[in-house]
C-alpha cells in the first residue's frame, strides 16, 4: 500500500487534537486581566506545551514518511496506537490543567507523554520490516533524541512523586530539544540525491 | 468519478469521529488515582473499544478502496451511509459510558455497531456494480470475518437483554478478531502484479 | 489556481460539521427507551435531517468541481460563503432539536437552508466566469432542481408561521428530492469521452 | 520537501478552527425572536468576523504555498507558529462575545488578530530562505496590505482601552480591506507562463 492514505488520515487526527485542545480552555470568569491570567494563565500555559508536542509528532511523522514508499498492515496499526496515545493529550492535558498541577494528573500525563514516545518507537520498528526499513534506518541513525526523550520523561514523572511542578521541568525540556529543527531526514535525502547524481 | 475526494471526505470524517469521543471523556472530578480511576475509567475502556472499531473500518476502507478506481453516485450514498453509523460511536459510546454499562445502553451499542456493519455489507455490494466491481469481489473472496461479525454483534445484543457487561464480551471478540491484520488484499494485489510481470 | 486545496478543505469543513452536529446530541438522561426517545429522539431525526443535507452537498459539490480545471480568488470567496452557511448547521439544527420544533427555530432552520442553496447558486454563477465554465453550464443544464429547492424552502418557512411540523415537511421533500443519484454530471463526462474517442 | 502535507496539515486545522467556532455558539435560551437577538445575536456577528479572518488567511496562505515548491524545518515551523495564534480564535472569540464586548476581552483579541499577522509575516521571511524564495518574493511585491494591518490592529487595540466598541472598527476594515480579492500571485504566475511560452 502506498503512504498516501495513512498521512492524511494521521494529518487529519493531528489537525484535531491540536485544535481541540483549544475548546477545553473555558473563556474567563470575568471581563478583566485577573480573569484572565486566574482562569485560563495556565490553560494557556498547558496548551502551548501540548501544541508544541503535537507539533514536534507531525514534524518528526512527515519526516519519517518521507522515508517510506509502501506500508503493509502491520505499520497501519502501530500509526494508528500513536495516534491513540496523541488523541489522549486534550484529556490529560485538561486535567492537568483543572488540577493545577496536582501530583497524579502531573504522573498521568507524563504516562501519555511516555506511551506516545514508545509508539513512536514501534511504529519506527515497524517500518523496517517494509521494503523501504533498510533506507529508513540509514536516515535515522543513532535517534539519540528519540533516546533521550524516555529517560526524561521518566525522570519527570518521578519527580512528580516529589514536586509536581518540578516533574513537568523535563518534559519541557524534551519540547525544547525537539523544537531544534533535526536535519537528519533533509540531509540524508540530499546526499541520496547527490549519490545518484554523481 | 475517481475515488480520491471520497476517500479524503471518509479519512477526514473517520479522523474527526475517532478524535472527539476524547471530548466526551470529562477530566476526573478530583485529583487522585481513585478519581481517575471512578469518573473516568469506565470511560477510558469503552473510548478504547470504539477507537479500535474506528481503526477497524478505516483500515477496511483503505484495503478495499485500493480495489476500486471508479466510483458511480450509488457508491458515494453507500459511503455516507457507513459514515453515518460511524458518526453515532461519539454518542452511543458516551451514553453506554454514562449509563456505566445499562442494558438499553448496552443494545442501542451493539445497534450502532451492528448498523455499520450492514452499511460497510451495502456498500461492498454497491461497489460490485462499478467497472472494479469483479476485481473488488476476487481480491474480498468469501469474506468469511464479514460475515460472523453481524452475528456476534446480534448474540451480544440479546445477550445484553440478559446480562448487559457479557453483552459486551462478543463485541470485543469482533474487534479482537478483525485486529489481526487482513493480508487478503495486499496478497491480491501482489498476485496480480506477479501475474502481469510472468 | 488548480481546485486540489479548495476541495480539501471543503471537505475538512464539511466532514467537521456533518460530524460535529453529533456532539450537540446530549446522551439520555436515563437508563431506558423511554429515556432514549423523550430525550434522545427528535435530536436523532433533525441530525439524520442535516446529516443527508450536508451529504447533498459534499455529493454536488464533488460532482461540481469535477467540470472544473481553474479557479480564481472570486470562486474560494463564494466557495468560502458556502461553507459558512453550512458551518452554521449544528447551531440552526441544535435550536431546531432543544425547542422541539417551535415556531422561530423552524424559520431559521429553514432560513439557513435557504442561505447555502443561494450561496450554492452563486457558487455555480461564479464559476462560469473562470475558463471551465462554459463546460460547467453544459453539463448542468437547466438546473430545475436546483430551482425548485429554495422554492420549497420559502413554502416551508411560510407554513411554520402557520404549524412549525407542517413546514418541515417541504424541507424533507427537498432532502428526499436529491437523494435520489444525479446523473448529470456522469452522463455529460461520459457522453464528451465518447466525443473524443469517436 | 515538498509543500503536499504541510497545505493539507494547514487545511485540516483551518478547517476545524473555522467550525468549531459555531460550536461555541450556545443555542438561544428560548423559542422566539428576542431569544435569538439576545442570546447569540452578538455571538453571529463575531462569528463571522472570526470566520472572516480564517477564510483570509486561508486564501493567503493557499496563494502563497503556489509560489513555493520545496520547504525546510523552519517553514515548518513558522507555519505551525501561525496555525498556534489561528488556533486561539475560538477562545478569543469566545470571551470576546460572552462578555458582551468589554475592554479587556477586545485588546486581546486585538492581540490574537496581531500574533496572527506577526506569524504570518515570520512565515513569509522563512520562505525566502528556501529555493523559490525569490520567486515568492517578486510575486508578493512590497506587500502593502500586510503592513497596513497590524497598524490597524494596534490602532484598534489603543482604541479599545478608549471604548471597546469603537476599537473593533479597524479590525473589521482590515478584513473588509483583506476581502477585496488579492491578484498579485495569479497575475505573477499567467505573467511567469506568458514568459515562458513567448
Amino acid at each position: 500500500m502506498s503512504t498516501g492514505r495513512l498521512e492524511a488520515f494521521s494529518d487529519g487526527v493531528l489537525a484535531i487534537v491540536i485544535t481541540v485542545m483549544v475548546l477545553e480552555l473555558k473563556p474567563p470568569d470575568g471581563e478583566d486581566w485577573h480573569a484572565l491570567f486566574h482562569t485560563s494563565g495556565l490553560g494557556l500555559l498547558t496548551y502551548i506545551l501540548s501544541f508544541v508536542y503535537v507539533g514536534i509528532y507531525w514534524n518528526n511523522h512527515h519526516h519519517l514518511f518521507q522515508l517510506v514508499d509502501h506500508v503493509d498492515g502491520a505499520v497501519l496499526w502501530a500509526n494508528l496506537h500513536l495516534l491513540f496515545w496523541l488523541s489522549l493529550y486534550p484529556f490529560t492535558t485538561s486535567w492537568l490543567d483543572e488540577s493545577r498541577i496536582a501530583e497524579v494528573p502531573t504522573i498521568v500525563y507524563g504516562v501519555n507523554l511516555l506511551g506516545a514516545a514508545i509508539a513512536y518507537f514501534i511504529l519506527q520498528r515497524s517500518i523496517r520490516h517494509t521494503p523501504s526499513g533498510d533506507r529508513a534506518a540509514a536516515a535515522l541513525g543513532s535517534d539519540l533524541k528519540g533516546k533521550i526523550s524516555p529517560v526524561l520523561y521518566i525522570a519527570g514523572i518521578l519527580l512528580a512523586l516529589w514536586e509536581p511542578v518540578v516533574g513537568i521541568a523535563p518534559m519541557v525540556v524534551v519540547a525544547a530539544m525537539w523544537l531544534v529543527p533535526d536535519r537528519r531526514v533533509e540531509r540524508f535525502l540530499a546526499a541520496e540525491r547527490d549519490a545518484q547524481a554523481g
